[in-house]
């Protein structure tokens, strides 16, 4: 089914971003019901220009979920395997979401406004139901819903350099995760230091839709000289750098401890959140399978569209869930998740790619391990 | 952003049977992180063999939310409230889902397996992420999941002819909305008869992969005299049916009265389910807007893929959310939702396309008002 055309209804949300990309977008896909463009002017130079430049993303899609009332702190520590010990409101805090029995809901990013108030800042998942659905469950004094607010993400080197013209020389000390309300006219805005590359970057949280495209204006025309270009979040660069994509690479059917995040589950301190027993027991046992990198050798491999079996010796341990070719590594990058018992740094793996037999390394780390710095 | 290519990754899933309907597909959406097909031969040319003929339809996406347990029941009572009293294992029971707030959360179809053993056969929400939240947040001992199972619809006026050829003369007796275990070969499969479209049909409920491309085969062929042919809910027909889609005509922000759907609310007898009180002062209140069948006047409209405006005396009284040319009825058929108190059949109003301003009239009725009997 890849190359098919994408009929769009309402169902399918445009965001405010779309009038100003939408003749640059050859590529897109559905994110939390919402449009986000897949590639510009190829995965390959998109990847080049990331590394080298900066881009504009609408990553609109990154809904949030607002979480407000008396009970919000009450039901959050009822969602999350992490400790809220530390949260505060300059902090990002990454937050694997669970069910009861410690599969993966989610694995977004929390934000605390204020006591009574936070943002749920979401990858591709219902988490607005599942959040309406225990609050309503336990009878909780919350709002839940999902607010008009339409991340754009700044990414790349010269991201700093874009963001210091707008919003001035006090962007220079947001560190990693953290986050700030900055001015844009009249607009207070939050701005955090993250995003899904290791390029070095920042999310702007745009709050409905009056001056989005008047930011977007300000952000290209300040960033001619840095070779500003519209962008998306890119396939080659985010398995380089190991990020996940839930959905892809860790589902509901997966533990926080299979995708590598067990340093998020503090299960001894949070007996109350849901998912706790099952998360204590895994821990305890460890997991029985992991999320590892994988350099696979050989000719290009095709974009991986499904998932692909890993073997050894004939035998199915694990499966890619993610892989294309990286110019810049010179081999083709991949994600999958196998056996813990195969999963150690250099083991030597078969990949089956539609009947082709590929041999493939496995790699603890990813293959870009430290973020870039800025220019 | 009509027009794009979907780039495909594991996180949006084909069906078992993609293989067989790839080379015909001319567009697609994603539905519930799954492909669906939109489009074979054209819209028109679809809607118009569809109403003559018979359409394999691939609605894998129409994801079962299995409940089962002992507290299967008392969660299903929370769920919906519309009332369960006559629920049997043999007829499919339209609910209405709703949140606290009595907004509508999905308008799914439920079968019930056995007395601990249920179905809810969703449109495109997080539904499972819903039914789990809310079942953990009341501690209830039962297990919510997606099985595999992928309904594959027979529609159009030939396809009870069809069905008989392959599960026998039985399939007679199915009236619109039973269901019934059938043999096909040594499985036995759940067959309804159902199906998004007023065309007659039915919609088979395949279990895994295992004999699904064989059963695809056997339709086709045996349908090659019926003039069978491979197809996918169709815009036009659906909206001259008044059936509404999630997500595009109603959402999370309408109640289930605002869409006509106030006849399965109990609000009297369900005074447990969530949303209750909600529902109950709407149903006392009456709801401000509703949904409505328009016919626009003038030439051919575009298809409509966002919403459009609806005036009277240059006020805005509501909006389209979907519409499209419709041959048959040599007009433009649309759905949308209008200010109660000009919702009155052949109420004249403004509908304003894109900078175009068209006359519409209200119908309290769909175009197509009954059910295509079958030949």
């Amino acid at each position: 089914m890849q190359g098919k055309v994408l009929t769009l209804t309402k169902r399918i949300r445009t965001t405010p971003f779309s009038p100003r990309i939408e003749k640059y977008v050859n590529g897109v896909t559905v994110y939390n019901h919402m449009i986000l463009p897949t590639v510009f002017n190829g995965l390959e130079e998109d990847c080049r220009h990331l590394k080298t430049d900066v881009q504009l993303w609408d990553v609109s899609v990154q809904r949030q979920v607002e979480i407000s009332g008396k009970d919000a702190r009450k039901l959050l520590e009822k969602l999350t395997p992490r400790s809220l010990e530390n949260l505060t409101s300059e902090k990002c805090l990454y937050i694997p979401m669970v069910n009861k029995l410690g599969g993966m809901i989610n694995d977004p990013v929390l934000l605390k406004l204020d006591e009574n108030r936070y943002w749920i800042s979401i990858a591709d998942s219902g988490v607005l139901l599942w959040v309406s659905g225990v609050a309503s469950g336990l009878s909780l004094d919350v709002s839940v819903f999902e607010p008009d607010v339409f991340p754009l993400a700044i990414q790349g080197p010269k991201s700093r350099k874009l963001m210091e013209k707008i919003f001035g020389s006090e962007i220079r000390s947001l560190k990693y995760f953290d986050f700030k309300k900055f001015n844009f006219g009249s607009h207070k805005v939050n701005i955090a230091r993250t995003g899904w590359s290791k390029q070095g970057g920042f999310e702007i949280y745009v709050e409905g839709y009056d001056y989005a495209l008047n930011l977007w204006d300000e952000l290209m025309l300040n960033g001619r000289d840095l070779n500003v270009r519209p962008g998306c979040p890119n396939q080659i660069e985010r398995i380089e750098s190991g990020l996940l994509s839930y959905g892809s690479d860790m589902t509901i059917d997966n533990t926080p401890y299979e995708c590598g995040l067990g340093r998020f589950c503090n299960t001894n301190l949070k007996e109350s959140c849901i998912g706790a027993a099952a998360l204590k027991e895994e821990s305890l046992r460890g997991p029985k399978k992991i999320i590892r990198s994988f350099d696979i050798k050989g000719p290009r491999i095709p974009f991986c569209t499904n998932s692909w079996p890993i073997t050894l010796n004939g035998n199915k341990i694990g499966k890619i869930t993610s892989g294309v070719f990286s110019p810049d590594f010179d081999t083709n990058v991949a994600l999958g998740m196998i056996d813990v018992n195969f999963s150690t740094q250099g083991t030597e793996v078969k990949i089956e790619i539609d009947g082709d037999i590929r041999t493939a390394f496995v790699s603890e780390k990813p293959f870009t391990t430290k973020l870039t710095p800025f220019v």
